[in-house]
């Protein structure tokens, strides 16, 4: 900066102009109470202090017991071992520069980059979305790509149809579930029915947008099970209450459970929509991470069939199903995409949808591109179909191996309670501590899970989430971490920790 | 869908289970009234009712009296005539496939598809994002990507340093200002200090946040300038009125106006958020599109040299800044990206917001490298600067001709007074309609603007947006129009209609 700049500017005031105290700085107090009570441990204080010791083992290697962090705080595939599908990409290169399809096919043919069915699909994509992936695109995301996803639904629910009309390509599941509550809360006597454990996203919702935490518990002892009459009490005494249990949210698989919820668990959540008039909000986002021996069951294809079953007793339930291409096979976190199913609403709530997501004008294109690739991937005959197919396959291998050995590891231990996985990509396995272990959590003025999760991050470098933050019962205490960190060292290091904090807080 | 599939269920419930009366169905009223308020013109009734001529086209074009529909209600430039910049999507493609980067050099050459310093780029860039695009980043953006924006800020600002700290890698600018607000907006005597005419993406969030408008009028017998004096007065009736002005929204250069702001005014401005402690946040997305012999000066810029030149008097402006890759040289809409930055503020807000925006994780990251894209293009020197320079010509040149045939044939016109462009993709032209538009519009029930709009739109295929979307001073009628369009023949459309609209209505 030159002096000359600077007196531009110096006639332009007078002293009397100049002759006023400055006002303060605002400070949290005069902040939305809503977002400054917002919490989301997921990436809170342990990942921020994973952060700094990150920075500190690139400066002084040396003096930390830990060569490298670990982080299992987030489900965050390509952060760690898994390699994004090799279709997608391909696709998504030539959606950046279509340049490529102008390339004389055998000259492209002889560098082996790009297969014939991903230059197809993205002729056909760039159709679909007029020629340029860096035009916005329609509020609700590009027409075909909505058709292909109604296409998905419909066959994966059996025949029951989906209409493109019915979907929203969204930013990933986040912001779609963010939008839907940013509708449906109307004021401070808006319950929602949070399952606890749950992700912190929607207790973070609820204080955005000022509504009320309803929470209905899982089961822990049968396998993080979902109790309807659990639920119903849970409405009637919100009833009683006077506040109005308007939305019920339902995490299947779960997260941080992994329980994946039977048609007959799903039907009865159903019956209390129909019989209460509750807008159900299905996260359905690791409906393709299923491991030993269940089957997902969408909460769409179960209404359905009660639909038919029961003629006029279903009809009036409203429910958002969500999907993501963060999770699953593509595990393409930083590309920003999902769909959200809406149905049962009536024309005046979906015209404030469409106004509500037309305000954010329309979500990444490239992202939107991904759902089409997760939803209709390769097909046996396809020059891709193999290679697809056996990355398809290691992906699966190697996360439901680590979740077992990780779930076995767990079961040998002292002070440590597993369910068995059943679905998406975390642990939630109850720590039961010793009093000395409790007495030392106390004297620092932090939960006992965080503590031991702190131990375990400053000890290990591994990075976890307490169960605080996701929520628990009283008086018990959880750790969340993925599975997905690659190889078994982080396990047994995980193991000899545990087995030195109990060594050194048993009673 | 099976019987076999009907049956698993059929057991499930007891005819007492059944035996309820299905609750009704939400309507507007259970919704949050924010939301229901919000208006957003920019795709709101007539982008609607262009949408549906669209359709119609494909379907029966003969009965339409025009062949195309012209989007200028949105400045989306990719879905018109500009092309994205070669560099960009080259770098684009490879970090989408980074297998491109294992070609042998040579190979790749032959092929003329990628530059060297692509390549490179791309390299860098991986290594800075952490070897995948697919990954979460850090919820403030990638750190890398970070750096090169705050050097680029120290750059455009004569050399007032920036800091990677200070930097929050967006999905767009409407996202960060929508973050902004959410966390600034406290009660409802919050005052959002508003420029009429604005981008209603403002006046949309004040009524999601339950906020005060506050409006300050733009002068339009001055090109739409700024008066500080203007703005002080909101500020002292506002505080007259119990209502806190918390927050001062600045478009520049100007959206729906057009207007760059001068270096004094900029000052002006300053004091004003000095004297009241009042919040900036300036929305500055269109800072390279400038025509005409004007400059852009950056809020940053001139609020550091006032802290230089008066030390003790602005330390206490609390400022973002906000940019976005969707206009400008870019036009990359459709990726979804831009940065803010944020300075002033103290710690504790600083905390507030990381947290509020890791509640949704991060930005999409290819949205992040076309911000490190935007602000280092390729220079002099780099196998891409010759191409990447006479792209940014062509556009900018293509830009301001249309922009200025545009004014040339509003001058000509009766009725229509329009003030000389001077930045942004927008002209916002006034009406000056004949007694019996009014009452015809009276008649019809809508806006004099609307009826304008509706009549150009249902005759010529040409969609804009009246300036009741952007505010106006009342018993005034405007129209905003991008200047985006490819050829000329639409404004000679325009013109056609104009003539005949007003011989219609002539008093």
């Amino acid at each position: 900066m030159t002096m000359t700049h600077q007196q531009d500017l110096k006639g332009v005031f007078t002293a009397k102009d100049l002759d006023f105290k400055p006002a303060g700085k605002i400070t949290k107090k005069d902040l939305n109470t809503g977002v400054t009570k917002a919490e989301y441990a997921v990436r809170g204080a342990i990942p921020t202090r994973a952060d700094e010791l990150k920075e500190e083992l690139k400066k002084n290697p040396e003096v930390l017991p830990f060569d490298d962090i670990i982080n299992a705080n987030i489900g965050n595939p390509q952060q760690l071992d898994q390699k994004p599908l090799t279709f997608t990409r391909q696709v998504l290169a030539i959606l950046e520069y279509p340049e490529i399809l102008r390339v004389g096919h055998n000259e492209l043919a002889s560098l082996n980059l790009f297969s014939r069915d991903a230059l197809e699909r993205a002729e056909r994509l760039l159709n679909d979305i007029g020629g340029s992936i860096g035009a916005y695109s329609h509020s609700q995301g590009v027409p075909g790509i909505r058709q292909t996803v109604a296409d998905f639904i419909t066959r994966r629910d059996g025949g029951e149809p989906a209409t493109p009309e019915d979907i929203y390509l969204t930013t990933g599941a986040s912001s779609a579930a963010t939008s839907l509550l940013s509708l449906l809360c109307k004021d401070s006597q808006t319950g929602l029915l949070i399952p606890i454990p749950q992700y912190p996203l929607y207790t973070a919702s609820a204080s955005l947008f000022n509504a009320q935490v309803l929470p209905y518990y899982l089961d822990e002892e049968s396998n993080w099970s979902t109790n309807s009459d659990e639920i119903e009490k849970v409405v009637q005494d919100a009833l009683k209450k006077q506040i109005r249990p308007s939305v019920l949210i339902v995490i299947n698989p779960g997260n941080p459970t992994g329980a994946v919820l039977s048609e007959e668990t799903i039907a009865r959540i159903c019956l209390i929509a129909a019989k209460y008039g509750i807008t159900i909000i299905s996260d359905e986002v690791y409906q393709e991470n299923i491991f030993n021996d269940v089957k997902f069951h969408s909460m769409k294809k179960v209404l359905r069939k009660l639909q038919h079953l029961y003629p006029g007793k279903f009809d009036n339930v409203q429910l958002a199903s969500l999907h993501s291409i963060s999770k699953g096979f593509m595990g393409e976190c930083g590309q920003r995409g999902g769909y959200m199913e809406i149905i049962g609403f009536s024309q005046e709530i979906r015209d404030a949808l469409f106004k509500l997501m037309s305000i954010s004008i329309c979500s990444v294109v490239t992202g939107q591109a991904v759902v089409d690739l997760m939803v209709k991937p390769p097909q046996p005959g396809d020059e891709s179909y193999e290679q697809d197919h056996d990355e398809r396959l290691k992906i699966f291998h190697e996360m439901r191996t680590r979740a077992n050995l990780l779930y076995e590891t767990f079961k040998e231990l002292e002070g440590i309670e597993c369910q068995k996985p059943q679905g998406a990509m975390y642990l939630f396995p109850r720590l039961v501590l010793p009093k000395k272990a409790l007495c030392e959590s106390e004297r620092l003025g932090i939960e006992p899970d965080e503590f031991y999760c702190t131990s375990l991050l400053e000890s290990t470098g591994i990075c976890t989430v307490p169960g605080s933050g996701f929520g628990q019962r009283p008086g018990t205490y959880h750790v969340r971490t993925t599975f997905l960190a690659p190889g078994t060292k982080w396990i047994q290091d995980w193991k000899e920790f545990h087995q030195d904090f109990f060594s050194k807080y048993r009673n």
